[in-house]
Parts: structure tokens; C-alpha cells; sequence
């Protein structure tokens, strides 16, 4: 028997925020970040574009959204082989592809602009998207420490900002070129830093 | 005498562009690079819209054009008092202090923005701003490297994206503090990854 209020308006709400965040998506992945409009979002969504700004600002906030639904879907945690310069290697290097590619960079892209023109929004960027992952590599620089692979007076945040800085200046900028070769360097270079010399 | 066909064009053209450049100059301190409008550069400077939009695309454009004027002024070179570590926490120092005050950043804001959005724009970014003082800090890592106190197998590349990256991703995404002593951090930190422990 129907409930006589008809359907549980929150269900209904989730599968309409659902259905937006899905939407927004797959959009991003078929038109990229500039051309992606919330009236597109809306329609995909088969929702109206008042039910969208009712719970979001704009189009950084529903892609924040969905990044950090993704985001929490994998497991932020990593691989630990007991070497640590191998462990870098497997987290820097599909990092440097990523930001190789324009159409896989177009979300860092967009969330970079967002994250340097709202405040509000960058400090969701910081804490909801890069803070999973920043710790993830800290935390695997920790038990290097406690292994004696890393320098003991080594600040871990300053050494995940070692990692994770330069192939973004070099990605923001154009500085240089984005290759597998270039992530490897990053690592030696990083863990030179960090106390080991290269094998 | 006045000459029959009236002033020189091209010095009227010149005297209208250093008009432009100043009053964009004045205005990004008055109100930051968000508010400032083609509109109030052009009042500002005693010329028409239109006047500034044969010469550029766009604020950023501008921006651009009065900040390389001024780099030029500024001598691109550093200082070599023949020890790396008190030269770079010259260079580094600054910098960091730059990026720290809100004020003073908003430009590199600005010009990441608009990095980050017009590939055109990117590469002059890049090629009038950036370059000069990443060779000018790369010129003096060789130096360095000569006087045997960095590594001979560091990539002078990727060092001085290592001295700038990690403080640039620290500002974009707010990870932690722009202090003085951070900013010796950084530079302690490149030294030692390339081959010179902390004395």
C-alpha cells in the first residue's frame, strides 16, 4: 500500500542528486569543462535547473561533487612493497600520465581555476579531493621513516609537496614535457632529498 | 614649425599604450585583477574601448604586457655571492613572501587563471614572465654546479622546478603556511636532493 505522503521525498531527493552528479559526469567526459553548462546537466538529468542551484552554487561545486562520490569509491590507500622508491614510482607515475593527457587534465584544469577564483570552493578542493591522496603518500613516507628510508627530520608535508608540486608547476606552466621518464626523476630526485641516493 | 599632417602617429600610439599599461598597473592595486573592467582602463587612461581592444584581447593581455614591461625593468639576475644556499634564500625568500600576501598575489592568481584557461596566453606567461627568472636561477645552479656544490647528474630543469613547485602548489591549494622559515625549508630541502647536505 502507498504511503498516503506518496514517495519518501529524501529517496527522492537522492536519486535526483544522483542522477545530476551521474549526468555532470558524463557530460564533463563528452564536452569538456568549459562547454559544460547546468542546463545541459539538468536535462541529462531529466531535472530542473532550480532543483541543481538548490543545492549547488554552480558547476565547480556539482563537479567537486562528483569527484569526491568517485574519489571515495577507490581506495585512497597505498601500495606498500616494503621499497619505498617503488611505491613513488607506482603512485607518481599514473599521476604524470594523467596530467599528460588533456582531455583526462581537463577536470585538474578546471578545478585549478575554480580552486584560485573561490575561496570557499578551494578549501573543499584541498580537503575533500588532494587530502586523501597527500596523506595516503605521507603516510607511506612515515613508515619509510620508521623503516630508516627517509630521513628523520624530514617534514612529511613539505616532502608530499616535493612530490606532487613540481609535475603541477610543470603541468600549470608548460614548462616541460609530461613523460614516464620525467615522473621516475621526480621520485629520484624527491628521495635524494629525502636521504637515499639512487640504487 | 608643427609638421602639416600633425603629431608623429606612432608616438601618440606609444604615448596611448604606456598610458594603458600604467592605468592597468594602477587599477589591479586599486581593485584587483576580479573588478578590473576594459572600461575602467580605458577612462582611467583618457582612450576609448576600443582603442584597447585593437592592441589586445582581453585584461589578461594587458596584465600581461605592463608586467613584462616591469620585469624588464627589473634586473633578472642573481646574486652569486659564491654560496648556493644563502643565494637561493635570497631569491626564495621574496618569493615566498609574494605569494603569502594576498594583496601582492593577486596578480599570480590572475595570470594562473588565465593560464590555465587560454593556451595563448600560457606560453606568453611562460616565455616573458616565468623564463627569465627560472634562467636566471638555473644560470646560477650552473655556476653552482661547476664549484662541484650541486650534483653534475642534477637536471637544471627539473631543479629550479623543484625550488618553485612545491611553493606554488602550497599557495594555489592552501596546504600549509608561507612563512620566512618555510621558504629556507624549501631551499634546504632542493639543496639536498642535489647533493649538499645542510651544514
Amino acid at each position: 500500500m502507498p504511503s498516503p505522503s506518496g514517495p519518501d521525498p529524501t529517496r527522492r531527493s537522492e536519486r535526483s542528486r544522483r542522477a545530476i552528479l551521474t549526468a555532470a559526469v558524463e557530460l564533463l567526459g563528452e564536452t569538456g569543462y568549459n562547454e559544460l553548462t547546468i542546463e545541459a546537466i539538468a536535462a541529462r538529468a531529466g531535472v530542473g535547473k532550480q532543483t541543481i542551484y538548490r543545492w549547488w552554487s554552480g558547476k565547480g561545486a556539482v563537479i567537486l561533487d562528483a569527484l569526491s562520490d568517485a574519489a571515495l569509491a577507490v581506495d585512497a590507500s597505498m601500495p606498500d612493497t616494503g621499497d619505498i622508491r617503488t611505491d613513488l614510482y607506482a603512485i607518481i607515475r599514473p599521476t604524470v600520465a594523467e596530467l599528460a593527457d588533456p582531455r583526462l587534465s581537463a577536470t585538474s584544469r578546471a578545478l585549478s581555476i575554480e580552486t584560485l577564483s573561490d575561496e570557499a570552493l578551494a578549501e573543499q578542493v584541498r580537503d575533500r579531493l588532494l587530502r586523501p591522496q597527500l596523506d595516503a603518500v605521507k603516510d607511506r613516507l612515515r613508515a619509510a621513516q620508521l623503516a630508516d628510508q627517509v630521513r628523520a627530520d624530514v617534514d612529511l608535508d613539505q616532502a608530499v609537496e616535493l612530490l606532487f608540486g613540481p609535475m603541477y608547476y610543470r603541468w600549470m606552466f608548460r614548462t616541460g614535457p609530461l613523460s614516464q621518464e620525467y615522473a621516475d626523476d621526480v621520485v629520484d630526485l624527491a628521495l635524494a632529498a629525502f636521504g637515499i641516493a639512487r640504487a
